[in-house]
């Protein structure tokens, strides 16, 4: 998917939702761990339920990779289902992979062509090589972690490097990665402040924003500094929406918690002239 | 396994070699392919014929996630092949994982207990809470990137942060996490030289050691710099032992590269009074 075809979504579904299919056996509804593959049948139920409030899907792999062989199965048929029912949404494999430049490609291959996912989230330890056999599939997005929504986020992250903080040359030295236009971020919600000074450095770039509600981050503070003539912003929920309930009607509660975060983004797309 | 016991391994073998099974079909002998499952009968035979001259071997994960759940399949038969077959081996994920802290938590109960690796090879970006989950595990080993041996390790690894390099405040951060002993760290043997100032920081600790060989580096430098009492290295080598020959002779060849490498341990191990 393009990123003009994003923002078209974007625009058309006066949202900027992505929501994170974090699936954990124990907090899904008892029901459904009777069913042949709990994990999928969770996972098309909230899909159907919400993919008209939404415009991206983002696994966390850990999840996944946490059933070994089963997991397996349950992502391919998650991501198979989203790209054959609803080509529109934009997927991320969050992974947070990132190798030397040989197996980044393996990586790359796995994620962009084997599961077809649109994007996948890299982490930027290893540079400019580990990062850049992403970057070289066209029409896919490589989402480098800058700034997360952790804790840990400062024992290197805001540290200064060279008087930046290391955030700050992570983005500045990616802008000369081969196919830098291929780049979105991860900026964590819960560091908004951040977010002014981010937009000098990469003004344009989509960003993705863990932690707006369960960790804390606000969704109008993300927007006034974070949001950018063409949107630029999906901001994720997780546990909010998919857990929001546990009994039969999880899937209808989802649907209802998303749609109470669209009407935020509405309006926020409204506000900010967007 | 233990510290202790790798420790014990080693010199019971006079060797610290660790082998790479990074397996590629596109590099393996021709004739694997029509086996069922040509990648676990390529490390099957590659095993049966190294085991007593390594103490470690090192499945790169991404070679077997680009085949998805077959790749799984083949690394779950693997590492239940190792585990069975020859329990004294310390086996390692070579993962490169990191995620927020449940999350991480995740990913160490994939590696640690569904897979039963010894160890795991972990990215520092996101901090402590990314990292203590799997430092949780008893007699589980966490072996953090550190200072790595690809050109895009010069991006930010070696850059400085406050005064000193980012890697070294890795290794000084990381030191004050919780459970720190059961931490080993990458350090690529292109970059011999770094060893001296990094074994000022870490005195003790085991050092996974890439590039040697095929990438560069000279075994001599590595242990002229990194070895402890207790040896502290593990240095490893892929394509040079595995994809020594694509005859049907591969694992005879590989034995006997394996073989070459080992009396360089053990004299390396002899001089250094070991």
């Amino acid at each position: 998917m393009t990123t003009k075809q994003l923002v078209s979504e974007i625009r058309k579904k006066k949202s900027f939702l992505c929501i994170g299919l974090d699936v954990d056996l124990k907090k899904i509804p008892e029901h459904l761990l009777e069913e042949e593959d709990p994990i999928f049948s969770f996972n098309k139920a909230i899909i159907d339920a919400t993919h008209h409030l939404c415009v991206a899907y983002k696994p966390n792999i850990a999840f996944y990779e946490a059933h070994g062989v089963k997991g397996w199965e349950a992502l391919k048929k998650t991501i198979d289902y989203l790209n054959e029912c609803h080509p529109e949404i934009f997927t991320i494999a969050d992974a947070k992979r990132g190798d030397i430049g040989n197996t980044s490609t393996m990586y790359a291959k796995a994620f962009f062509e084997d599961l077809n996912f649109d994007s996948i989230t890299i982490a930027p330890y290893m540079g400019k090589d580990s990062v850049e056999p992403f970057l070289a599939f066209k029409d896919k997005h490589t989402i480098l972690l800058a700034l997360t929504s952790n804790d840990g986020a400062f024992d290197f992250q805001t540290q200064k490097l060279e008087n930046k903080e290391l955030y700050k040359h992570v983005l500045e030295t990616s802008k000369t990665y081969k196919n830098s236009d291929n780049l979105m971020y991860v900026v964590g919600a819960t560091k908004a402040e951040y977010l002014e000074d981010i937009r000098h450095i990469i003004p344009n770039s989509f960003l993705l924003v863990p932690g707006v509600g369960a960790q804390g981050g606000s969704l109008q503070e993300v927007c006034k500094y974070g949001m950018t003539k063409d949107v630029g912003l999906l901001v994720n929920s997780s546990r909010g929406i998919i857990y929001a309930s546990n009994n039969k009607d999880y899937a209808q509660v989802a649907a209802q918690k998303a749609k109470e975060i669209q009407r935020q983004m509405e309006i926020e797309l409204y506000t900010l002239g967007n």
